[in-house]
């Protein structure tokens, strides 16, 4: 088994430099003529002069008179002059030829009377006002534009007016995909993968990303693992138009990874690894003057590899500058370590809280998509820093308009599927209200809460002395806050048992059996509490169970272990045990309820309560499954319980 | 001949709040279904839920050993644990799913030997390290993304991952342009105007911009100013399958201006006119519930018509946020009136001057695309607003990235065919820099150093009594502040004559004839000091010269203005004259410096000057005809006029 040693790994600053200097770009890059007027976004690869003037005649500038600005001198408000329509007196729409021997224009506004054989006027005209001259917007011959211009919609206009039809502009870069992998499967056959595969996804992240740049892409289907297939594709890659070739996945140190050796055999591997985490195995080198990149497999990775390497080096082809992301002051709501000698990208949930903009650090697996779909941002902790404290300031770059932040309601705390139903529900708001809902469980909620990063905690926290939800651990971790608390729904929990329930479990007793292996939920989670309060109540020391300590974060994890066999049952909602097509034994009905700091006053709160008080709504909750709405949208006070 | 009377002229937010109470969207626009891969830029007009989780096993995070973790326990620094391969110790690539029976993964990093038997290692790992859970980025069923979201690069990733291969989304906007106008000349024929007659362009930046905001474009031919085949026109777009039609031009209140009419006559008028300028005669109605605007004809005037009215409609109706343009302030060069009651648009040419952005008013006629295509940005004077003083600090959008800002080097002054050159070479280097000239002629170059608002200052000012140049109004206008005066050429400046020199103009005695009509420069150009230096020794009152209060701002204008026969001679340089082929009448040569304040230092400075002291730059000024490059790249002192 041999496996590769990392290269020294080299800022992403440094790693840009290395390949600039050794890819001579005017070679690489073409030039092409294009008609001028689909010419929006592409660069001039020459200077471009004028060749008609614009106008080309002096012209009316407004509707009304050409006249000798002359005979207008003596008007005067009161003493109006009276002018006889003829060669000297013209009647003229915008943009006419101002008729020989004329040399002013008189609004039509300011024409007093007009009739068949005159005008009368109040106020004279001095000579070429509201006359268009010759040139006044473009002379011939003169230089429009100059070279490396990106051109834009204005500049189409500017192009036409001036009688240019055809632009000489620098070619798109082409970038080549080759994804690789034999566990990966090709999207494009739309494939149902068994415990072993992937679908191949991050080459259509990249043709999105590559797009947005202007760029044309090609792609191959997925290359198996073989070091003979891979050289070929990459040759042929580097013998097609591409300018860029990137090799997905592969650019590590596994047994299989390939990139990097095939890189070297065709021609030179000039960086391997950069100090960016995630995207740290990223590879680029040249063959035959094109440039050859190894993008690591995890789909963050890849991302940032694209982001970071990929479009600054095809920004830098195309002469054009990339567009910037705006950067907000974001306070962090919970710390994130990093390691130093390592700059690392975090990706953050943004929502404006109060007065200042919230970042939750979503997961910082390089393997989750979902932490960049869900992310309004991404901070970078630099490369010298161990980390960031909860409640610091740190800039961040946004993938969103600033203007979302502020229609973002930040829900932080335990999932439930009625949260998802409310999210999609506030997006169907003429005003859209994104909710942008971070699953820490019930008790994570009420942090959320107590630290003000969060506009609305969903919480079911059931108090097993007092017989009460959420209220017994608001009064306990957040005394001095005032909150109001609104149920969202009645919800049952119970064992999530996979179909025909083939191990008959019928409780809390059957989890200490030795054919059962149980999936549990995360500490803190409300879910959690209450099976702590079954199991204490039913006598049974946790310690006993099979599978205790692991954890899940949401019902639907919980229930995919039971789907796929992981685990033989877990405690969640009904609605999830459904979705999955699992059995389903009850245990439970609970409160889930949200709760809103009362002295974030927000507009979107309202609209939210608005939704959740629609009978409609209160359906759509129903026909979920699992769920009760006799107490959904009311205030909740202390002891209410479950309303009964 | 009839005349249109505006509606009440509105503010943009009424106007458009107007059109979307009356507009229903639901109706206009449609959904469709379309691969996932493709769906980048579009919006989802259902909630998308998972099929697939992912990863849909448990696999290694990591290259490595799949371990138990237990078996690891033991292993501390120097105090190694060999661990002997087989079915509870297998090597693992990153994505492979974990063997039955392991639990954990030991990076290969970690490792410290391996051989065909064992592995030595000196860690422990814990229970589920580096090891991807199922379901832990995406969970099957659950939301992957709400109804009305604009779908990125990354959601296409998280899609695909998901098994999501189609989805449902809103309709691409479609916008069908009608140009109309007797006097306008399609350009897809490639035409050469002749006076009275223009080349239609603003369908081509609708086009662009259209398409920037992800719509649909068609449209049609011109149409000539007749009524009915106007009529038909609207009705054929409003028939097809277009959400919105727009009529170019014949919005205002001309006597061919029958876009309201038509309106009217086939559905209603909902605004005629905006209080913005440029942009009032805008009209919006709706024909059989789809949108029909009259966009004015002047080029930023419908430029404005579809930033703000068509852009923001079509945007509501897609359920996309428009992408923001940056906000920064900006220091005003000069003073601009602004009318009350209405918001003014003014297009500045931006660029960073020492530690603030300033921007110079560029003109502010709307028929001047090139206001448009010189400005990196624009500011709004508000409604109750009088105007903007010189000095004041304004926000301005920008139409290019920030960093560009930094990358411009505002030139304020004479114009001159060199400082084209000198603009095409610098966005030529490596780092490319953009010349931002702006010709107010020397004197106003001066007033922009004195008022610190340019960088550079081009300037030929010849003072007769010293028989200098440009130090004496230096030691006169700008005696406080210290400058750099660097020569960039001694230029040919002559009287400009149609070919072969028809009324034998010989020199400036020749302007008062009575059959001569000459062309002026604008008070303060050095060419307009020069001429009346030249009057002066001759003699000659300038009243008695024909034209001479005729003012172009430009060489070029000048020329043009003899081209087209509205002069009979102007003063200029001989690059205008060659450059239209016509006959040139040497009168004197000059020198035409760039002139630095030494307060601000900026290493743009040092990279042009770099660049004029090039031979080969040298070379493409001689190449130019009716310069010396002599003295180019020296730095001036006081009394050395031609250097001779």
């Amino acid at each position: 088994m041999s496996r590769n040693i990392y290269l020294k790994t080299v800022p992403v600053a440094r790693a840009l430099q290395t390949m600039k200097r050794e890819i001579d770009r005017d070679a690489l890059l073409k030039t092409e003529r294009i008609p001028a007027e689909e010419c929006a976004g592409r660069v001039t690869a020459a200077p471009v002069y004028a060749r008609y003037s614009s106008p080309t005649f002096h012209s009316a500038a407004m509707d009304g008179y050409a006249v000798v600005a002359e005979s207008t001198f003596a008007a005067r408000e009161g003493s109006p002059v009276r002018l006889e329509r003829g060669a000297r007196c013209i009647a003229v729409n915008t943009g006419n030829p101002l008729p020989e021997g004329t040399d002013a224009v008189i609004m039509i506004e300011h024409v007093l009377k007009e009739d068949e054989d005159t005008i009368l006027i109040e106020r004279p005209v001095f000579p070429m006002q509201h006359v268009r001259r010759i040139g006044e917007d473009i002379v011939a011959t003169e230089l429009l534009l100059p070279q490396n211009h990106t051109l834009n919609a204005y500049d189409v206009g500017a192009l036409l007016s001036a009688g240019i039809w055809e632009v000489e502009v620098w070619e798109r870069v082409h970038i080549h995909l080759i994804p690789t992998g034999d566990e990966v499967l090709d999207f494009t056959h739309r494939p149902a993968p068994v415990p072993g595969q992937v679908i191949e996804s991050n080459s259509q992240v990249f043709k999105a990303l590559a797009e947005n740049l202007g760029c044309q892409v090609t792609r191959t289907p997925p290359v198996r693992d073989l070091r003979d297939r891979l050289a070929r594709a990459v040759m042929e890659g580097v013998e097609s138009s591409a300018h860029i070739v990137v090799v997905g996945a592969g650019s590590s140190a596994g047994s299989k990874d390939f990139t990097r050796s095939v890189i070297e055999e065709l021609g030179a591997v000039l960086v391997h690894g950069i100090t960016v985490m995630p995207g740290k195995p990223s590879i680029m080198g040249m063959v035959r003057g094109k440039i050859v990149v190894g993008a690591p497999g995890y789909p963050v990775s890849a991302v940032v590899c694209f982001e970071e390497l990929i479009a600054p080096l095809a920004a830098w082809l195309q002469r054009t500058s990339r567009s910037e992301r705006r950067i907000v002051d974001v306070e962090f709501s919970r710390k994130v370590p990093s390691r130093l000698g390592t700059e690392e990208l975090v990706r953050l949930a943004i929502g404006r809280v109060g007065d200042k903009y919230v970042g939750t650090p979503l997961g910082r697996g390089a393997g989750m998509i979902t932490t960049l779909t869900r992310a309004q941002g991404m901070a970078r902790i630099p490369v010298d820093s161990e980390g960031v404290e909860q409640g610091t300031v740190v800039p961040a770059e946004l993938f969103v308009p600033e203007s979302e932040l502020s229609r973002t309601l930040v829900a932080v705390g335990s999932h439930d599927n009625t949260m998802d139903l409310l999210g999609n529900e506030l997006m169907g708001r003429s005003d859209p209200i994104r909710l942008s809902s971070t699953h820490v469980g019930s008790m994570g909620g009420l942090s959320a809460l107590k630290s003000g990063s969060a506009l609305v905690a969903g919480a079911h926290l059931f108090d097993p002395e007092e017989g009460d939800y959420n209220f017994p651990y608001l009064k306990r971790y957040l005394p001095d806050r005032k909150v109001t608390v609104v149920n969202l729904a009645i919800r049952h929990q119970g064992l999530i048992v996979p179909r025909g329930n083939p191990l008959g479990i019928k409780g809390v007793q059957d989890l200490v059996r030795e054919d059962v292996r149980f999936i549990n939920r995360q500490r803190g989670a409300g879910t959690r509490i209450l099976l702590d309060d079954h199991l204490r109540r039913a006598g049974i020391d946790p310690g006993a169970i099979a599978g205790y300590e692991k954890e899940e974060f949401t019902h639907m994890a919980v229930a995919v272990n039971v789907l796929t066999g992981a685990a033989s049952c877990g405690l969640g909602i009904y609605a999830a045990a459904r979705a999955l097509d699992l059995d389903f034994v009850p245990l439970a009905r609970e409160r889930y309820d949200l709760i809103f700091p009362d002295a974030l006053q927000d507009e979107k709160i309202e609209i939210l309560l608005d939704l959740i008080r629609e009978e409609g709504f209160k359906q759509k909750i129903l026909d979920l499954g699992g769920y009760e709405t006799t107490l959904t949208g009311l205030v909740m006070e202390p002891g209410v319980g479950l309303g009964e």
